[in-house]
């Protein structure tokens, strides 16, 4: 059979990058322009067919050969109808984005949010590979997530499934953006520790992190790694709620495999010691000893290769 | 096509159960014996096929039109090796459940745990008909539960999926049978309910559950009807618990509908009530209004019409 490619994009709120790929995940060309949210859904429509355009010109490949697209992009959104709902930091709200990308390319598009593509991307290219129950976890400023279940990206009825970060683990806990109180996301995100050290230097605690002006979850690992008690302590807490959401999703799903990605997760050997003994006090020992739980392995283009991922499965 | 039919077995500590049933649901024949756990491993397999062949003799079927039969029974078990690990109230110890049925019996054989058979039995022929993506939870002695994903039962990878009762809700909660301390069966059970009124009388707290000798989750549930104060209290805080684990199934699986069976949900209006309010507080508003939660629909025979449910959905 001849070769066959997809493309994947990985839309943002800065930026929007495309890539073509073939069936192995290997990058042909990669593309990438700046989303200029502030000039409205037209603009940015028309931004993404110039990114589809550009990478399958210069792919020089077929046109025929290419036979689907996969978009990443932050939700919530309705993947059945390909309909992003709303977001933050892009000018969608209830509009189709796969209907206009048909009708310019005439493939199938497929379109996700964030962590289901970067689960699916983990899933094909990356740690959760020849795994056949998957979740994958994302800690930075939120707590998202996405699962690969019986082979299977698992949706939910929604597409709302794995919105790991707004479990409830303290019944009276810090409020969270969601306005629920004791989410996981308001105990152990990028941006609840950030919160919790400028707390603890407000309230005048001897510690290293009041040297700086910005301080951010960086900061507290930095400090925690220098000796610092208070940074250690923040860490420690911290560490040890997202230790029982992982808990609390190996005791749900029963995976093969969690892979953790996103900036915390870049803490390295501290956070994952923290959460796999934190697992193995909190879960039934079978499911704990069963259970793998490492790092994400794709870098930078994790959101293209996702991208790539999600129409590869969907194109299979 | 010929009519056809299977078997449910329903295994428990006090008596083995089974029946034939038509592909609707419809028990033609059910016969039931002890189970006498104590008198070992053979004593009581050779009963469970007695059930067997006392049910397909007094059915009057054809032999050739029963398909298969379905067994549930407590775990931890392995659904795929048709194994029953152990567990407390039965005599077999890494037992292969499975193969001296087919042995004797000829047709296919399947097992699976309590929780996931009452989850098939509700979704085939229960509250969750016409469902795609369906949680069961069980809330009576323990908390346990199954589901029903993209159509199909939901095992996790080692068959311990939707261990509902051991999320752990308060990190430095009540210990829990598990081991672990703050899991949802220890705060939000029926066993919690009872422990926790019985905690109340001893403290010699004013409450007219010091008018029992044996206190259990009935009582309590009897005791705030009447307009006891701290029975309300024991089953507002328990029930706020339950809401969380509800609230927290919701936001990881997205599910339609959280069918709730076992003793407590017999509790009726005070218990769903309880969860509606806490799923609204604590979830996405688009999952609570898209997520129905509603009482398990089978009733005495949920135990063998779920085995016959099994049998089913493997049999298609």
């Amino acid at each position: 059979m001849k070769d066959r490619y997809v493309i994947g994009i990985d839309l943002g709120g800065t930026k929007i990058s495309g890539a073509v790929a073939n069936f192995e995940g290997d990058i042909i060309f990669k593309y990438t322009l700046p989303t200029k949210a502030e000039e409205g859904e037209k603009a940015v429509l028309d931004r993404i067919i110039a990114v589809v355009k550009k990478v399958i010109e210069e792919s020089k490949l077929d046109k025929d050969a290419i036979v689907s697209i996969g978009i990443g992009s932050p939700g919530p959104l309705d993947a059945k109808e390909g309909k992003i709902i709303t977001t933050p930091n892009l000018p969608f709200k209830n509009f189709n984005i796969v209907k206009p990308l048909v009708d310019e390319f005439h493939i199938p598009v497929y379109l996700d949010n964030d962590a289901n593509v970067a689960a699916i991307g983990e899933y094909v290219f990356g740690a959760g590979k020849e795994t056949n129950n998957m979740v994958f976890i994302t800690v930075s400023t939120g707590i998202g997530g996405g699962a690969i279940l019986n082979g299977k990206i698992y949706r939910g009825n929604t597409c709302n499934a794995l919105e790991i970060g707004h479990m409830t683990l303290e019944k009276n806990g810090p409020r969270c953006n969601c306005g629920n109180y004791g989410c996981a996301e308001a105990l152990a995100s990028g941006t609840a520790i950030g919160k919790f050290a400028r707390e603890v230097v407000e309230k005048g605690q001897k510690t290293s992190l009041s040297n700086y002006k910005n301080i951010t979850s960086y900061e507290v690992f930095k400090e925690a790694e220098n000796g610092d008690f208070e940074a250690q302590n923040i860490l420690n807490t911290a560490l040890h709620y997202l230790g029982i959401s992982v808990s609390n999703v190996i005791t749900s799903f029963d995976p093969e495999m969690v892979v953790i990605g996103g900036g915390v997760s870049k803490g390295g050997k501290i956070v994952f010691d923290k959460v796999n003994e934190v697992v193995k006090e909190r879960c039934f020992k079978s499911m704990a000893k069963n259970t793998k739980i490492v790092p994400a392995a794709l870098g930078t283009d994790a959101g293209v290769i996702g991208a790539v991922a999600l129409a590869l499965i969907e194109s299979k």
